[in-house]
């Protein structure tokens, strides 16, 4: 359909739509290289009318969108189906950040800002805004919105849901809903900013956003602490939180073996402690106030917490670059994870006060088929979000094993499911999960999720293939 | 159709199915007592499943249902209109708590249990459930999900939609939504819980939630403090919040003639400060360290604000009946302007930076056409939202001037959606409001709302006449 990709070609100027196979390339592969698709063609419009314009010209073509932004989505969900029928809209070029008011605490961007950059605007209004991801520096707006990013702060900020004010979507219809409230409370009707929160794409293209800032974090302390097992490290979480509220930014859960991967396999790890434990925590706590006695709150409780057993062991971050050491530990999990080979990687949530259980019966369950599998837990303890990855050790058992991802997924998730948990707690379903939605989602909720998907998009153009 | 009725008096028993007009009129009037209507029965089912029973039956009969809870709204939205067509389901008798996860910061309660009760059961396991509002003592949890309630505390915890981590509902075709998750993180799909809050019960009836809790604050400080406008108002605002961030837990405007009306009604109500000053800020900082330096904290800020000029004058309360008494002049407001005589009042929101702006344009569009108009004005200035309040100070001419309460209205609801505000803020639409949402919302906006009302609720029999 030439005529059809011309016109498209009218509305964004040549240079922005591409259709050879090599301009296309980096567009149509997703970030961990697991889905390749193919497209029409890509294209990347200046602004929001020319995102509505190209709408409305595949609405009248009925000719499928992908939205897509930094590309840096775990599940496929930014991916064109291989059938090629679809173009993929690239919002990277709708990159200005429209206002920042920080008497209101709010700040509003386009979609293909970069979260690096909207961390940087709100730190020249002194203002933190707290959504920080691994994929920051190349990741956008549009797709920490659509995908209702996590990370590492949620623990204290919320996601990606709890920082959106006010939403600019272009409808499948090509019709600009114009959303950009900077209200923090508006009982006027449904919120409609929340279905496309969250949605990948498949009701409308995010355009712009007006996100909530917050006051800056003045100081920071950092710990790595031991603990004997979860339940040890979820008390420890109420105890914290019981003095320190939400200073506690972040805390996170490292097992033993997720720690020695990383020492074995990333130049320069060091173990922060002189013995080994079997689980760890890693937690900060920052305060807006310069002067704050962080410090001397954490050590207090500290000392407590090993005199009464709580805590096993632990080193607390005398300078900022002792801190950066720690936290690199933590996130060079998945780095080493991958220098030792291929594993089955769950992204699942319970009940914080689940975990233990989660944690302790999994092992069983998979002990039990898989005797010798490595089990490499860590995560977002405060969330109840942990990444639950597996593997075995040699290589060669470890292939036979990757065979069985699906099997091997269905006693995790299976086991979540019994306790109330979910199957995606932050990355989101795109093409990876999308068929496990029949097994753990309710008929009628997912038959609710048809029903607003048929009213939204009623010509079933946007972004086939993915979540339902 | 005493069929119908006997039906649902065989579900609910009959002592839970009235239908004498004695005993159903106090569930026929609002709490303002603005607006009555009629009904077939009122109905107290005991639990969910006599719920989904009564709404099943509803549905066979196109039996139009008003949900109901605490009937403490301000707009109308729980009394059934007066063709009496409808029957109220009051959900007063789904009284229980279900479950308090501490260590999961959760608790699961049912649609009846009273505000005030669920933040009891908090406080019992050493957790804090922060929504606040005057009407806490009889306002029920499916009231206050179904309004989206706000409150005192916004500022630091969020509205009712931030609080919630999960629903069950019972839909219009009497099939149950099992939501209630208990999670921080879930990406699977679209957040329909989001749809049902705010809804005032106009998609399904909310029969219990899971809601979140938090540490619980081991020490307060309050001020009163005086500033010469609403500007220096948001700028200290800024101010506190940048050193004392989160810690700054509500932070109240009030002007001159909010406080005269207090200290002229309201018996042993006095001025907290020497001098008469235009306007006041009530704010208060909580923290969960017992031994915080807040006060300290307070006094360094507030040195500095009166030195540079930032702050006229104020006081610090120095015991917590010093506290209390500050608190009650803010909160007898509206008491005091009841007893004044009938005003016309508005719920409205705007960016917080805009509230200078509102307040001067607004007075003198006011002025204009209303020479010596009364302005009593206050409310959460850190949510952006103020209660505008406006009378006449003689009773004859105050008469005219409530008979012209849609002209007054309309100057400023017209002034508050120029400035990207909402016209309510946190009553919600119910019967009060309702015709002003085509003059406020776009038309797109109303259309998919409209959409997803007959996706969910396709006979229109949920709270007929109310929001849409």
């Amino acid at each position: 359909m030439p005529v059809f990709v011309d016109t498209l070609r009218d509305i964004v100027g040549s240079a922005h739509c591409l259709t050879a196979d090599a301009d296309m390339a980096p567009f149509l592969t997703d970030w961990r290289g697991r889905y390749t698709g193919r497209a029409r063609a890509v294209v990347m419009p200046a602004d929001t009318a020319e995102v509505a314009a190209v709408m409305r010209a595949c609405a009248a073509a009925g000719c499928p969108v992908v939205p897509q932004g930094g590309n840096t989505g775990l599940c496929g969900g930014a991916t064109p189906l291989d059938d090629g029928a679809a173009i993929v809209i690239n919002l990277s070029r709708l990159r200005r950040i429209r206002h920042v008011d920080a008497a209101n605490n709010a700040i509003t961007v386009e979609a293909g800002v970069p979260l690096a950059l909207v961390q940087a605007a709100a730190e020249e209004a002194d203002r933190l805004f707290p959504l920080s991801l691994a994929s920051e520096g190349s990741c956008e707006v549009g797709g920490v919105i659509s995908t209702n990013a996590g990370g590492v702060q949620v623990l204290r900020y919320g996601n990606t849901r709890e920082l959106v004010l006010g939403l600019e979507v272009v409808l499948p219809s090509g019709e600009i809903w114009h959303g950009l409230r900077a209200l923090r409370k508006d009982n006027t009707g449904y919120d409609l900013k929340q279905l496309f929160i969250g949605a990948e794409g498949t009701l409308g293209i995010v355009t712009a956003a007006t996100l909530k800032l917050f006051a800056r974090p003045r100081c920071a302390v950092t710990a790595w602490l031991a603990v004997l097992d979860p339940a040890a490290a979820v008390g420890l979480l109420a105890r914290l939180r019981g003095v320190a509220g939400d200073r506690v930014t972040a805390f996170e859960l490292i097992s033993r073996p997720s720690l020695e991967l990383v020492l074995q396999h990333i130049p320069g790890a060091r173990d922060p402690l002189d013995r080994a434990c079997p689980w760890y925590v890693l937690t900060e706590l920052t305060d807006t106030q310069a002067g704050s006695n962080l410090a001397t709150l954490l050590d207090a409780e500290l000392e407590q917490a090993i005199a009464d057993g709580a805590v096993l062991d632990g080193t607390v971050a005398a300078t900022g670059a002792q801190a950066s050491a720690l936290w690199s530990l933590r996130e060079n999990i998945s780095e080493a994870q991958k220098r030792e080979g291929v594993s089955i990687k769950h992204d699942i949530s319970v009940p914080v006060s689940a975990i233990p259980e989660f944690l302790d019966r999994a092992s069983l369950a998979l002990q039990a088929c898989h005797p010798g599998i490595r089990i490499v837990a860590f995560g977002h303890l405060g969330d109840g979000n942990l990444h639950y990855n597996l593997s075995r050790p040699s290589r060669d058992e470890n292939a036979t094993f990757i065979a069985r991802t699906e099997e091997v997924g269905r006693i995790v998730h299976d086991l979540v499911h019994a306790l109330n948990g979910s199957i995606s707690a932050e990355h989101g379903i795109g093409q990876l999960k999308r068929e496990l939605m029949p097994r753990y989602k309710a008929s009628l909720e997912l038959e609710l999720m048809r029903g607003i998907k048929a009213l939204f998009d009623p010509q079933m153009l946007m972004n086939p293939g993915k979540v339902l």
